[in-house]
């Protein structure tokens, strides 16, 4: 029996520096039916950055008209700069059996696991093994001030106190497990019922088999 | 880091003849922190039954007593028995971050989802590929009389009918890819938010941390 599979919105969120990043680009090369959600943007892009491929670059007055068309699954106002995830192409990916990947933070979580694809999703949070380790691997990337990373940092644990909104909540303590892991919680999640829309034919078809043998 | 896991009950549902009874004794092959949880029943004990293997065989009154005393996590009266799932052997094991399967109907799986247990299960149905090979299963067990076999084809639609009361919902197409499918899903819910009551601490930790370096 052959049955058609929805898609799956698998949000992962972390603090800055708990491996989110390489995680990410890990399960998009390990799979090519998961695609990434890529984020719109009021934001100027930074050199070397790509439209379509990093974000869509929007005008002010885009963004806007977009969150009112509800053309956005979830979108907040950060430094400044408005970012949101598009719903058309999220939409698109599930009807036809793709999973999409959001790198999001809590904001975005909550606006998403609330809409109306909200029972869609897999939430899954990476916590960092200790904050020395998180800060370690925040100066490691050698090209911000310590300013930045001591306002990261507060973020970072803004970003943590909402670990218990996730449906699941990995410690990163060694990459290629908490890869494993991830993958399991994916393979799992797209047998839910919620999942397979197929599960109704196919209990239809038995239905009929038992009444005509009534 | 190590965490202590908290058990998972898990339901595994289905008609007679689907598959269950040997999908069941497989998982509890395969992990020996697995264990089976054991009816009591009110019913006498047939041939080769073994109190405590097969059923806890308890008496009407002390079956009464034990459901007054909110000691039954599940029970139903069936063809004039009683039939129940013990609490207290349950709550030990997923206190021990053992998991406990249960071979159960829908009315039991509804109870123990609504009891105070409930978020802890994981709910599972297991539905056959068509009802001409559920009738040839449980005619080919050559034990039954065609009344037996009807009435327990009447029992298996009903039970088919609650498949969307489940988590997930299996068609056993194939008994040795079932079995994986189920392994699967038992381990990414062993990593669920809510199994892993370690992870409070570690956030204590990580908040402590973070403080310090304020």
């Amino acid at each position: 029996m052959t049955q058609a599979r929805r898609g799956l919105l698998i949000i992962l969120s972390s603090p800055s520096g708990a491996g989110k990043s390489t995680l990410s680009r890990r399960l998009l090369a390990w799979d090519d039916t998961l695609s990434f959600s890529v984020s719109a943007t009021t934001r100027a892009p930074r050199e070397g950055e790509v439209d379509g491929r990093d974000y869509r670059f929007l005008t002010e007055a885009q963004f806007r008209h977009d969150v009112g068309q509800g053309e956005m699954l979830e979108h907040a106002h950060v430094f400044g700069n408005f970012y949101g995830s598009p719903k058309a192409p999220v939409e698109a990916a599930i009807d036809a059996g793709r999973d999409v990947l959001f790198d999001i933070d809590w904001q975005g979580a909550q606006q998403i696991q609330n809409s109306d694809l909200g029972k869609h999703t897999l939430s899954i949070f990476i916590l960092p093994p200790s904050i020395a380790e998180l800060r370690r691997r925040l100066e490691g990337r050698g090209q911000d001030s310590a300013a930045v990373i001591a306002k990261r940092m507060l973020k970072s644990w803004d970003e943590i106190s909402h670990w218990a909104e996730y449906d699941y909540v990995l410690v990163n303590d060694d990459l290629d497990e908490t890869n494993e892991r991830l993958k399991g919680i994916i393979e799992a999640a797209r047998l839910r019922r919620i999942q397979q829309p197929g599960l109704i034919e196919h209990v239809r078809n038995l239905q009929l088999e038992f009444e005509d043998l009534q």
